[in-house]
């Protein structure tokens, strides 16, 4: 079995020139759309598969989450259960079970995730339940994409942020690096319990699961676990409309032959969002993943 | 100045999880969509522009060469006119202007290129004509690609083909290396004068432009450079349908998040069209750029 450093793909780091001269910024994008799975989620789903002892895991997850881990238990010969709206992209739903895990349709109107991933749980008492984002393994996981760019002296990093997994990871790497990258959240304003969160210096939740296009981010509230590490780590956050999502997936289309997903373009979405404040910057910008249904996509670009 | 290989932007190598199992082969993806200017060729461009002694360069070409050069000559401070069909797309008569080049238009039912190209060379005797597979400097930039995958022992490298630039250059480079990999090129169908030159051993022309979807490989013919390294250097050439081309950008899309253009993609067609062949065999595919209008490609995926 694979170690977790010899099973996840190197990220993709691109300079991109046309965007570069586009934005008049100093910008970099790491892209995880090429991570096994196609998002940064590998890396945390191979994690929580080689470290727990379960022969069986159970999640619920809208997507990308449910790809990895269910890859990561084909790696390690698990078994994988996978709690998902049935209005979840169609890619991403075929990729669950593609790797031989059960994707478990729910209509979140009749039954909540959790509720029913408390049933399955009875039904199965011997699986690891694992959570997308608020589980220890999960934030070490995604802690390797932030030691892949810790020596890079990037002024700041902007990180798309949903249940806070991966700026919670990123901000992890660099603290025990000693980097003093600013680490910077980008999330939809139409779901910007994060921010609001930052600001008030506590943990607040949407009242509902967020309407927004980018739907790895629809999330109501960020993890228990993560919470502490980005109070205290992260340095600002960002909301951004879905307008500028739509155009920063326009953008790396046209300038970048980048292919994001909606939720993996909140950090160039943040950029636009407030241009001058990255002025004379070197920043990057995280791609946290490219799975996205055709039919969105073309509306997209 | 950069020096060539400091230039150039390493190549982007993917081991694609999803369309390996898809596929059931053992493929690697070889990816200069994120080359500078997005295709393979700024290797060859930015050779020519720090190798000939010219303060200005002249080409003809209504696609990726003409924003290669024209990005090559900005940064090597030389002057650079590229005569373009006034009906290319209007993202790459903007390309190459934002790179500060002179796009000269010209209605193609009245003119043809390389008449163009004759007329404004005697207005500007000074300047290098370069073409864009046709060259020395154009096939020793294009090697760097073969260089960096040399070591890596596939059985057999798939390269697409318009001109030959990037096969002759690939083959040059396996060549001094003593790298026994196979060379494959993939042709568009609809343009089949390479295979056709290949297997009757000379050189054979297309009778007009073809119109295949692959818009890179819309050459009459193999360059008089590029045809003698081919023909003892190659080892086969695939046709590929216009279907076949489509459905590669398809999966790539959907399984490997990459954006490529038609022409990026007719390497994949190439496996596409005789997969058996390939059984058990380490295979490379060469994506050699991913510019592609949005139009095109919303109807692709």
């Amino acid at each position: 079995m694979l170690s977790l450093l010899d099973a996840i793909r190197p990220t993709t780091i691109i300079e991109p020139s046309k965007l570069r001269y586009h934005l008049g910024l100093d910008i970099t994008i790491v892209s995880e759309t090429f991570q096994h799975t196609g998002s940064f989620k590998f890396r945390a789903g191979y994690n929580v598969a080689i470290n727990v002892p379960n022969d069986s895991i159970l999640t619920a997850s809208s997507g990308n989450f449910g790809q990895a881990i269910a890859y990561a238990c084909k790696l390690t010969g698990k078994k994988c259960t996978v709690v998902m709206p049935e209005t979840s992209a169609k890619v991403k739903i075929d990729a669950v079970r593609s790797f031989g895990a059960t994707a478990d349709l729910i209509d979140v109107a009749k039954i909540g995730r959790a509720e029913r991933v408390a049933q399955l749980s009875e039904e199965m008492p011997e699986a690891y339940i694992a959570s997308p984002y608020d589980d220890e393994f999960v934030i070490e996981g995604n802690s390797t994409l932030g030691d892949e760019i810790a020596d890079r002296n990037f002024d700041a990093v902007i990180v798309p942020v949903g249940g806070g997994g991966l700026i919670s990871g990123t901000i992890r790497s660099f603290c025990r690096s000693g980097v003093m990258t600013e680490v910077i959240g980008a999330e939809p304003l139409l779901g910007n319990d994060a921010s609001r969160s930052f600001k008030a210096g506590e943990l607040i939740a949407n009242e509902s699961e967020p309407k927004t296009i980018a739907d790895g981010a629809r999330t109501v509230s960020l993890g228990s676990l993560n919470w502490p590490i980005i109070k205290y780590g992260a340095k600002d956050f960002i909301e951004v409309s879905d307008e500028k999502i739509a155009e920063a997936v326009k953008l790396y289309f046209g300038l970048v032959n980048l292919k994001s997903e909606p939720t993996g373009a909140l950090s160039l979405g943040a950029v636009l969002e407030n241009r001058q404040r990255f002025d004379g910057k070197r920043i990057c910008v995280i791609v946290s993943g490219g799975n996205v249904d055709p039919d969105i996509y073309r509306n997209l670009i």
